[in-house]
């Protein structure tokens, strides 16, 4: 993790501008309106978990923060704006936006990779209503995504126990930083690795190697092979790979009482060239022809000649067929060839699986006990298959001290008004029970002592809850124009992500039918709502 | 679109590092083999139409071009390279990369923003082996996403008629560039405007006003709004906005029968506020609460006030409910008051729709004969809810002037071997009946001669066909590390879009059950893809 050096390359796509036009025109009738200097508070919050679960992975704080920092309008900006807007717009807007910067926010967010579930506010930001509600659509479009990928990735990590995985989706992700985003909140959310290079670079994630299909179409037959002679690996007299792999192969074809056939040479060639630029940790791609046939006895032939130099391969690559059967197939080669030759370590060689792997494959996969050690996600899991779009909303709460909501027809929709607090409840069992929201003037809520959690819809729905740990959520990040924390690095938010999840039940985490993890509110909070809630919405008449 | 001026700024993202890791392993390994010169040809084309349709629009080609241009490695990409790679790589390998550029390279491109269909080579990228293999992820990144967006706003141009379209989902896009590519490639596939205001100043793409509900959150009562006067249009003494509305709005209470309610002073307060910094093309959403006793009345109000000050309004947005049924009674409001007070243009006010639109909604609006004349199109239309991915791939085809393919167990993987040429061909009714694939070395097709197109696949399925119009399809775009074609501009390239899919028969392009377009290959092609498939293929025993 000592790439924080590169971190200076940024996105510089991420900037004031990066936003609706709506945001600017609503400025502008605030600032019309007499409202600039208005002392608001806005919550960020989702209202549904995605992909049919009970959590969600809180990420894409830091870029937030980010943007606060470099938040400032250029002159292109201003200039492109005036011809932008209507005329009647005052030349005295242009010269306030010009000055504006976020350094009268404040924002509190919950830590970034903590588990977070529907309502709870993520972030609440607060200070002059203009530049407050300015930030809208780029917070959402950092947090959203960001989430989205890190919840999708925890998921993927949940059902695959501790089997390897690395993403691979770049190629066809939603563009360029799509993919980039999507292999450093995969790897927060729970993935160990990622073959995207610059995010290997940007972000210090392990980069994973794999084998190629198009590796092994240039290579028709040993004659392009040329001079195969390898060094072994602790000195001394180089030796002819070829002739080697050759002699195993025959071994080999005995052992697994297999003929010869006529495809293989050119996929052998392939990769005695890979093992002569790769020596340690080869890996190849078996399956662009007959696995069982070819490609494993291929591969198998050259990690023993490898073996014999003093090299340790890595594994086989599997892309296509029946995964569960292969990787059985597979294993079994290299259980046969441990005990005939005696290389303990070959049992545990790589079998790495990247055909479109998904949720449901790995949940299926499972089922028929495959062998497969590592799996590659690529597109299922960058680009969310499932639910490619999270819904985070940012709600205005509070004005002048005084709190608002947004009413709806639809009780779904109705925000909770008023600056809060939350707090998350642990159960002596070490267990998070409930994230409790109050109003951020009530006192904390005390250790071993009766609280009263409230359903915040459902009058009759209450529960009394003795609390062994309390965990404020809501920290100040941003104060004065600065970040006011110290952030933690991706792998400390890894780890984060990692700890939050362990202190949820596991009922709440599975992928079929979860139980909902209980978020509720203190009775003060409930009244108070409640209130305003009567106090605003119409009376209908009944006739 | 006068916006060039600022295109300097461009995605610092998109760079050689922008790659899976067995790219630069595969290279350095043809580098190890003395492949390094070997000159290789490439074809990136997909198997499979998305969104279950039966064409695709080609976009990304300007960013590839534009990747290649800037195409080198820098001596920090060098350095990380050095850490990341095993110790065993050359030092001489990477004074390689750092040397190496994309000046060998030449690409052949179909036209940006042409409808195309599966196993049509897209770009078609020759030169020596390593530096066209390094292009492939990058290139794929650019591609697919791209496509996949512009094909989908396509897909909602089609569905939707002549009504205004534009997109608004930045939001929830998949991270900032995921939005931003979004906005570009959503214009160019057929929507009108984007709400994206970086999307407009980067690329000039109009940007479309509308109006939040957070507006309405802050106001509770007209004593918020100060000064209410504002002076004509054309001058004169300034009115007080207010007076005028609650003039209005007594009169149409009257028109509509409907009584005074409680909640509607707050949102009548917003509505006035944003009529005072937006007189002409003013806005505003009208369902926070109820629509038809409130909501509409008070635009209507506000409307007609402006109308007397000589501002034209601009119309209303709607958000939830049953958006067929509303924007009915919005229409027989609008129509209800063009009559009694002869207003003409009060009958063509926008009826904006915004509720989570896809392709779907559209079609059952239609149905329901809904009023609604634009609609924002949020996140299915910039994640692509229904196919999130688009599969392009990139295959080795030929290399040193042999063909090359790749074998699959499945058949649909199988690719074409060699260098190919596309040509379209058109009937005398103007629209395009096929794409015809020939071996680069074949005279192009005659007009008014038979030609005999074949299925790649299947041997008995030929046919004849007379075009009165053949169109090669592929062109060289890169080369001497120059782009060598005026590129188009984004509004030559929408025009491209409208022009191609015209060109389509409208049952090719339908939404339910969609005729398959007809790619075919030469009778020379044919024989000769099939003579190496047969060369290549393992022969299987039979028993």
């Amino acid at each position: 993790m000592n790439n924080r050096r590169y971190n200076h390359e940024k996105n510089s796509i991420i900037q004031p501008l990066l936003t609706d036009l709506y945001q600017i025109t609503m400025a502008y009738a605030y600032w019309k309106s007499g409202k600039t200097k208005n002392y608001s508070v806005f919550d960020l919050f989702f209202r549904k978990n995605p992909f049919g679960g009970e959590f969600t992975i809180f990420a894409g704080l830091e870029e937030c923060l980010k943007f606060l920092e470099n938040f400032s309008y250029s002159r292109t900006d201003i200039e492109y704006l005036k011809q932008t807007l209507p005329s009647s717009v005052e030349e005295s807007f242009f010269e306030y936006l010009s000055n504006l910067t976020a350094k009268d926010v404040k924002v509190y967010a919950i830590a970034e990779g903590s588990v977070v579930f529907p309502r709870v506010p993520l972030i609440r930001v607060e200070g002059p209503l203009i530049i407050v509600q300015l930030l809208e659509t780029t917070l959402l479009t950092l947090v959203n995504y960001s989430s989205l990928v890190a919840t999708n990735a925890a998921r993927y990590r949940i059902v695959s126990g501790n089997v390897k995985l690395f993403e691979c989706g770049l190629s066809r992700a939603q563009g360029p930083d799509g993919g980039l985003s999507a292999s450093k909140y995969s790897y927060i959310g729970g993935l160990d690795a990622t073959s995207n290079v610059l995010a290997g670079k940007w972000f210090g994630i392990p980069v994973q190697e794999v084998h190629a299909h198009n590796y092994l179409i240039p290579f028709n037959s040993f004659s392009e092979l040329g001079d195969t002679f390898l060094e072994p690996k602790n000195g001394g007299q180089p030796r002819e790979l070829l002739k080697l792999v050759l002699f195993w192969k025959d071994k080999l074809l005995n052992l697994f009482d297999e003929r010869y056939n006529e495809t293989e040479y050119g996929e052998l060639a392939a990769l005695i060239s890979y093992a002569l630029a790769f020596p340690d940790g080869f890996i190849a791609l078996v399956d662009t022809g007959d696995v069982e046939r070819s490609g494993l006895i291929n591969f198998c032939a050259v990690a023993l000649a490898l073996n014999e130099l003093g090299y340790r391969a890595s594994g086989i690559r599997l892309t296509s067929g029946d995964l569960a059967y292969i990787s059985k197939v597979a294993h079994s080669y290299f259980s046969k060839i441990k005990s005939k030759y005696n290389i303990p370590w070959f049992e545990n060689l790589t079998i790495m699986a990247t055909n479109d792997i998904n949720e449901d494959t790995i949940i299926s996969l499972n089922e028929q006990s495959h062998k497969i050690n590592c799996f590659g996600i690529g597109p299922y899991l960058v680009t969310c298959q499932k639910q490619p779009a999270l819904g985070c909303v940012y709600k205005l709460v509070e004005l002048n001290n005084c709190p608002r909501l947004k009413l709806s027809q639809d009780p779904f929709k109705v925000t909770m008004p008023g600056s809060k607090e939350v707090y998350r409840l642990y159960s002596d069992s070490g267990y998070a029970l409930v994230d409790l929201l109050q109003r951020s003037t009530e006192p904390a809520p005390k250790l071993h002592e009766k609280i009263l959690c409230r359903h915040p819809l459902e009058e009759s729905k209450r529960a009394y809850m003795m609390p062994v740990k309390v965990e404020k959520l809501l920290t100040l990040y941003w104060e004065n124009g600065r970040i006011v924390q110290k952030l933690p690095s991706l792998k400390e938010i890894k780890e984060k992500v990692n700890n939050s999840l362990k202190a949820l039940r596991s009922d709440i985490k599975r992928n079929m039918n979860p139980t909902p993890y209980k978020v509720a509110v203190s009775d003060e909070l409930y009244q108070f709502i409640h209130d305003i809630w009567l106090k605003n919405a119409p009376i209908e008449e009944l006739f």
